[in-house]
């Protein structure tokens, strides 16, 4: 047996493995310099013996979310007490559609296609599987299940309706309103019959970047170079590079909410002069439920605009990640006058609620009830690109990183 | 019958009506001479005949509570929209204990102990008494009512049971836990055996004041005299005036909350270098609920120290509220990473469980497992001063006017 196993270990193939390692802890804002593009890794693809459990996938999507920046900088805030940080010189990783190549973990088998923790890399070797999901539905674009049907899908579904409890009639804001959560908080808002009203900031002209057009994606290449992408799905969902180039494409955050997503309102942060005029504006009843993704002066104003016994999900906060030190929240008060409730949750706390969010969600996706929208960079050398476009809000729909197709 | 009732109204005997009234709005801190004494107001002993279901009560004890900023200030702020203010030249009211002297209300007859809203002087005209409470258990002190078994117990026990739910074992931190509520909230956590730390300020060295011994308060007035209040209730509850004065008088609220009141520790605010070292020190493991009274820095600090999945109650932010800006907040994103709920609270919302904390608490201050720390001001002439050493924290206890004995 033991000739045989070292026989068939030396048989493994071993393919080439592009990897995107952390070259240094970044400070402020993440940059593409704080990565570099490792071209000359190889990987067997058989999981070593000594692994009791392990699994080897092959990377199709990685998913881009802002809890990574905590993992990339160097500090030792005891805020950040509950991440483990990346190690300088290895591979990063985060949320991910992967292929099994090889297992040795009863759960899964060749083939079996999963979403969870994997590596940036082109192939993981994955020896704590146990947090894997396994795809059970392909009627669906697999990228989904970085999104609307992974990590972001659940924290969009957990925030709102364990945290905020909806009720119908009532007015729901959400900020980073095209973000991977955002935009998916207030579908299933609306669906229960609430008014919402989300916030997005414009993005710049941008060299390269998708549209979403009903059914179609553009998706314009860093080199100019344009690929259509058809969603026709469950018929089918397929692309077309097409051989010409353009130079900036641009999509308006606010007609992508009110026209694409069903949002009842929507307006550019950016363009306003006061935060809390344009609160006023949007909701002259006050608000009931915030979904927070981005916090600093938005939250404060926010504050001043909740109605009595409102609820507040604090999901993220990502205006202040990046910060030496974060803004000052000043109407706290609010929270005293108003009874409010201000929660802050992360996903992990419903992963057990991953089956019934999927019984919500799949008919809806389904019916075409639910439209979401992705930003896909091509290829795993523009990873670090997209991760850092996060932060100053480039991306416009829940950004991912293509490493591989099927 | 006509004939009659006006011959009864003639009859009806007309007293001297001393009262507490607002001369100009507050700026900043509330000053002793925001306020005038009147002396030259009379009432008459009957509720006329065009109120339909008024009582004339006779008021023994007002209630200096924190809120009452609120109302004295002249502010735009949007952040008191729910509350009414006093108007200029007119008596202010708050909650108190009174007697009955007349009624037209179904609910209440003369010689009723009653407590709820009532105004600041001899006697008060309730035109609409709904909100009043008749005392049914008078083996207690009637100044209670004020505070142990009235608004304040109540907001104790609903912002510790209903929205911090504690459990045996749980680390619970209260600040301005000598005042009205922070005493009780100390005392149902241990009950309820949390581990309990609380923090005060110190009371500068004052020309009067109280200090409290067991079963006996030693209350020096503003002229310098001594009154001894023995509480041995429920066999007996007296007081002697003595005929000394002395100068100055301090109670330790260390020993106070420690000693008398069971806290498992408890730390002068004033006397520490830095509130985050503090609390580093007395809760090395982390705050699992924090009642929170004061606001400012010391949430701020409490935030870096709160534990995964704490609870914040948030009564009174009183550090807050005569400031032109209030302090900001930085430590936000601790709700976010330590998933905390931070919920405002008011005693409005759980008037309904009046009866079911009079079921509690009843048998924990016959059974002398509850200590109440009071803090009179004799005559209600001593009431602005009273009222405003609140928010100089010159109060050791729950702040209470005496206007009159029974």
């Amino acid at each position: 047996m033991l000739n045989q196993s070292a026989a068939m270990a030396e048989e493994a193939e071993v393919v080439k493995n592009k990897q995107v390692v952390l070259k240094n802890y970044a400070t402020g804002f993440v940059k593409d310099s704080d990565f570099i593009i490792k071209t000359d890794s190889t990987m067997s693809l058989k999981v070593p013996e000594s692994s009791s459990k392990g699994v080897l996938v092959k990377n199709f999507y990685l998913s881009c979310d802002p809890y990574l920046s905590f993992l990339l900088q160097k500090s030792d805030s005891s805020l950040e007490a509950q991440f483990s940080r990346f190690s300088l010189g290895s591979t990063i990783n985060g949320f991910g559609v992967a292929k099994v190549v090889d297992s040795r973990h009863p759960k899964f088998e060749k083939g079996d296609l999963v979403w969870g923790i994997t590596g940036w890399e082109e192939y993981s070797l994955i020896a704590e599987p146990d947090s894997l999901f396994k795809i059970e539905h392909t009627d669906v674009p697999l990228s989904h299940y970085t999104g609307l049907l992974g990590m972001p899908g659940l924290t969009a579904y957990g925030g709102l309706f364990e945290v905020c409890n909806p009720k119908k009639g009532e007015k729901v804001f959400v900020s980073a309103a095209s973000g991977a959560v955002g935009q998916l908080v207030g579908q299933f808002a609306k669906l229960t019959g609430c008014h919402v009203v989300g916030s997005a900031g414009s993005r710049e002209k941008c060299t390269h970047g998708s549209v979403l057009q009903k059914f179609l994606v553009i998706h314009v290449r860093a080199d100019g170079h344009v690929l259509l992408s058809f969603h026709v799905w469950p018929l089918a969902s397929f692309s077309v590079e097409i051989a010409f180039s353009i130079s900036s494409i641009t999509q308006d955050p606010v007609d992508l909410l009110k026209n694409k997503l069903g949002f009842d309102d929507a307006f550019n942060y950016k363009e306003e002069q006061g935060l809390d005029a344009a609160l006023k504006r949007y909701f002259p009843e006050g608000i009931d439920i915030y979904f927070e993704n981005v916090g600093g002066k938005m939250l404060d104003a926010v504050l001043l605009n909740m109605r009595m016994h409102g609820r507040i999900a604090v999901c993220g906060l990502i205006s202040q990640y990046n910060l030496e030190k974060p803004e000052g929240l000043y109407n706290v008060a609010s929270i005293l006058f108003k009874r409010l409730r201000v929660e802050g949750f992360a996903v992990f706390d419903y992963l057990h609620l991953y089956p019934k969010f999927l019984d919500l969600v799949l008919p809806q996706i389904r019916a075409k009830k639910i439209t979401y929208v992705e930003d896909i960079a091509e290829g795993l050398e523009n990873g670090p690109a997209a991760l850092v476009g996060l932060f100053s809000g480039r991306n416009v729909g829940k950004q991912v990183v293509l490493v591989a197709r099927e």
